[in-house]
């Protein structure tokens, strides 16, 4: 049977300012990306986040950003591989104490935007990341949002690591993302054969039609899509036909 | 042999602006508590106070505040019991995280300023904070800084309580601290008496001359003080002179 | 001819969090009360909120709050009379020159959430912003939200102010309001005839039925109210049907 | 009579941490460029700087930063030119509403650190920021730090510019400056000197002893460095000696 992990960016609520549907979509993933008060998120928020994901046996992550609220994490900026890491341990950190709270198993790191962008474009500042980690908890999981990233994780014994495929998003044929300006509605019937697709054959179908490999543990939905909530379910019709099982990052690595 | 502790507020410096004399402060006291971010300190300032700690192998513990770094967490605010609760959590495993990847045990919790004048106020943000705690780790300490806060640690069975004492700044008859608006000097060997005063007998002289009781295993001694290092050499004299033996909280309680 | 005000809250959005629907209800209104960056806004939102206002001929003037962000400027805080004046002017002076960007003339300023609070509980604190705002400019508006603050505004005479009354919202018999704590639909009709009443006889009834005087030359009108677009719709009926005219403060006072 | 135009960066503190010598050094100098709350200062220490300028008849301009006050505003940041256009604006109107309760004229603009470099590398950031200025007060000066931007500034008629030379630093051939990691103490003579060459001359050496042009009508003087107050006294004893006037910016151009 083949096992999968669906995750997702949750708890970018920031104080009266709401953002995302959190409550409808937690019910469908099994991993959740949990924003550590950087580029969103903030103690009430992560506590509320950390005890919905707890109630729907849902693996807990934390989804550092960079410290730009106003940009909410989107922009690059010219920090170094040591301020990064601090700032991935700072966040990761204060996520994991509302865990031990709540009595969920902390799971894994998976930086958001311009950061995550900062570590696929500089191995220094990914490595810097990944050994700060390290020295606070070796059986965390990194969740690399692409090749770079994952190439960079296995240089390190200890560090277990999930490749991630995309599903609402449509792949250029070097296997980078097309990223919308405004998140559109997706066909959930097409979604969902995609999901299948990575999930069973371990590819998808790029842009211009050729046959790309993802072969990705982990598929990351985006809980802001119009329609999230219809594709979630259209892809749980199909993890029932193909015999698929839905099972958070730590059970799959 | 009576033992007893040193405590003082560190890692209170923030990006580009210091504060406090950390590096020779940190050799005389024996535990540290280090701020989290909020009302001071950084991610980059708590790493390297952590480090700094670990090196002179001074207790750690989070120096929590309220989110106002502009007034520098001392100005109180309407903020619910469950509010201060996820402050104090969110900058507790911040810190924690740091401690792990330095090697050092997490040992204590001591809030700052304004945050600290809510918990004595009101004993409902009080048990809000010491439940948090306990939730995430019941092997932490809680250093009272008055008798209120120090009657709600007393609640709680798991909960290891250490109350503090003051020698830098002068009590009023009612054992409430007389606070300076700007630090001034102070004489060296007055300090060391009182010291030993509160180490061996449990007790201080109030400014009116008359003895208070001051049952502190541990005493506080402000680093931001203008001859603050004098007076820890003068306090150190005495230790040795007096067969005190200095002790982090954790080897106290 | 009757003249009369409506003034809402806008420009709350913050970076990437959206709050309100500025573009819904600005062409219904008369002035708008615009964040500062402090509670809600940022520069870019400012920027764009001052231009819509200028888009619809509608008076702007700041919304200025307490400098905490995560409790959008809900929370009082021990902050004095000259730390609020300050954070007034600072607010004031930003969105000022965005107005002068676009050629919209700055004309008035109501305080937010719990700095209103603070200023109608403390005449020191009023003062201190009052004074704070004619050294500044003394052709500027003070909109006023209660009896306390409109009475200190009396004070100066180089001070023009508004006293505003509330429509979506219940009276108490001692005209102070029942604040909810999640906004509800209002009935239109209900809140048009108050409209009207406030408007033509300074009068409105309180929640037991008694008449209030309501003296009002302003309705705040909340853009929060889920329907409020059918309320502003349903006032701007009666307008025409009880020759009422609409016109921003600087043509009122 | 040659006039030159002496600027220093001012009220970088921020709530209780302090930085640089501003009440030491205001005396010496005749144009302040003063923080605008985001990578420096709050609004207690602009209104604060803006009155000490006024009380040593300083000219006051701006010196806006970026959004990044743990970073000092010193980490360039992928924004837009409209962003940074905004913050500016933001920044520039909060300062001048202090000048205008201190009854002081708001004269320039000089931005700070990253967001200075990154108008140097782009001209559509400089652009923008410059039309910003433009549409608010046509005759604010910009302040350029270096060829790159004074070009920029000469595209438009409106706009006065003020080129600035530094003496307390070091030039590479190319007229770069060597930039130290921390600020050292220099040979006030020697600064002085270089003060002397580039008033009357227009000149000043390079490292390598090449003569390079440096055209400048204003001379930065860092705060920081650490005998910064011997340095302007040197200054101000070459300048009485040499018949050169000192002048604010607004009486230069």
């Amino acid at each position: 049977m083949v096992q999968i992990d669906i995750n997702c960016d949750m708890g970018e609520s920031f104080g009266n300012w709401t953002m995302g549907r959190d409550e409808d979509v937690m019910p469908y993933i099994s991993s959740a990306n949990i924003a550590g008060g950087y580029h969103g998120g903030d103690p009430h928020v992560m506590r509320e986040t950390v005890a919905l994901a707890a109630e729907h046996d849902v693996g807990v992550g934390v989804h550092p950003g960079l410290p730009d609220k106003m940009g909410f994490g989107r922009r690059k900026m010219d920090a170094t591989p040591e301020e990064v890491r601090d700032y991935v341990t700072y966040q990761f950190g204060a996520l994991r104490a509302f865990c031990d709270q709540h009595g969920v198993t902390f799971q894994h790191v998976k930086p958001h935007g311009a950061m995550y962008s900062m570590l696929s474009e500089s191995p220094d500042h990914a490595r810097a990341v990944m050994e700060g980690i390290l020295d606070v908890d070796d059986d965390l999981i990194y969740l690399a949002t692409d090749m770079n990233i994952y190439e960079v994780t296995q240089e390190y014994d200890d560090l277990d690591a999930v490749f991630e495929g995309y599903v609402d998003l449509d792949y250029n044929p070097d296997r980078s993302l097309i990223v919308e300006q405004e998140k559109e509605t997706r066909d959930p019937e097409n979604v969902a054969d995609r999901f299948v697709s990575i999930a069973t054959e371990g590819t998808v179908e790029a842009v211009n039609g050729e046959t790309l490999d993802v072969p990705a543990d982990s598929i990351c939905i985006h809980g802001d899509t119009p329609n999230a909530v219809d594709i979630l379910e259209a892809i749980h019709d199909r993890i029932d036909e193909h015999d698929i099982e839905l099972a958070p990052l730590h059970e799959i690595v």
